[in-house]
């Protein structure tokens, strides 16, 4: 029997959101790798075994896929989102370059999902429909001032951003410090979408002038996305939409 | 009977990147919109009619299909990836947002899919790992300055980068002087991978440093991607893959 990683992604909530590619992975796996919430999602059946895990542990659940799939055990390491963008795809990488050599002719793959800052955007309306960045505002694996330079350059560039994990119990300044840079680089009415829970039943979308945002909107389960100078809102009969524009003026 | 549009993203190819929530949306409609390869994707049934328009119509398609929700159909905008990222949500918005305040009242939703740029980033490995942007390189809707200003200032603040629309016959000296950009900005060993058709059965995934690309390995069929200054490639015993760390030094 030979092993195999998958690194699946289950987008951010909705089981409408999961490709069939990657529930297919799912009913062929023998072993599901990831963190609790992302793992408790995966319905138990026979012949399959659930390992859930803390987070921060994110190497050693990597080792840990990569070891069960060496001894031939067909391995999906479970993310929400997509597994490529701040999430654990990269982090099975690292261990794959850290480790032994054997784990280098081991079966490894990525499957795409829809991740946080896509399902927000369609919910808002089409705000990333220009050029954007997307960025991890957690200090945790890069320094402070890393983050606050590439705010500023994006700003500079005029890029729609979208910005992940904006805010924990543990690192709160952090996200005051960006409305403030944004403030100071962006003006004060460029519109601000925060997106919690998307996709899920509680889900809530605040579309908010930057001179109104307060760090308090966001949470660790929101997603935050800033327009362009170009974002436009349409005052809809329902919720407003906010799109940015296919065309930048000369 | 009450219309609506859904602007849905079909993913970059394969079926089974299609979204069950799409999937469902297909079922339910009674008109289908979009540029003419990808409603050459929509299975033809009773009930069903399909509206295929030319690439550089998308105002005008959209037009069509907000008129017809106002009729009371159901129609599907279909959009290849996600409808968000330089597709057809935006295009749709425009459309409101000049047209009759009718539109206004319509039920509009955008449902997300699987963007070029994630699924070849999949296949890559894990590319997008860390602070990334994503620019259309297209000058059809913007200008040329702009994109030069946002390539030297996303290789300043070290983002990876995707490009969508590298290169079509009418306008190949963009990507001509973008390699020259990067070259000039990123340095000679900076990983860029050209990711042809990704999805597909023709799918061709290339990995190439910097100092080696030549403006031909791209036309309007390839996602490029390039790497940040941590990205690194781990030599499997298959094909490449390449990565960029979740952490990068103080």
């Amino acid at each position: 029997m030979t092993g195999s990683v998958i690194i699946a992604g289950l987008g951010p909530g909705n089981d409408a959101l999961i490709t069939p590619e990657v529930s297919a992975a799912l009913t062929q796996a023998t072993d599901i790798v990831g963190y609790i919430p992302y793992v408790a999602r995966i319905a138990p059946r026979e012949g399959l075994t659930l390992h859930a895990s803390d987070n921060r542990v994110e190497l050693d659940r990597s080792r840990h896929a990569l070891d069960m799939a060496a001894d031939g055990h067909k391995v999906v390491v479970v993310s929400s989102g997509d597994p490529g963008v701040f999430a654990m795809a990269a982090a099975v990488f690292e261990a794959v370059e850290a480790g032994p050599s054997l784990y280098r002719s081991l079966d490894i793959r990525v499957l795409p999902g829809i991740t946080a800052m896509l399902a927000a955007a369609a919910r808002a309306g089409a705000p990333l429909g220009h050029d954007f960045c997307a960025i991890n505002l957690s200090d945790n694996l890069k320094p402070w001032a890393l983050i606050e330079k590439r705010l500023r350059l994006a700003a500079e560039a005029d890029f729609a951003m979208a910005f992940y994990n904006p805010r924990s119990k543990s690192r709160p300044e952090g996200f005051v410090r960006t409305l403030e840079i944004l403030k100071d680089a962006c003006g004060d009415n460029r519109p601000v979408i925060f997106a919690r829970n998307v996709s899920h039943v509680d889900e809530q979308i605040k579309v908010v002038p930057l001179m109104e945002t307060t760090p308090d909107m966001a949470d660790m389960r929101t997603m935050v996305i800033v327009g362009s100078s170009r974002t436009r809102i349409i005052e809809m009969d329902g919720a407003p939409i906010v799109y940015t524009p296919r065309s930048a003026p000369a």
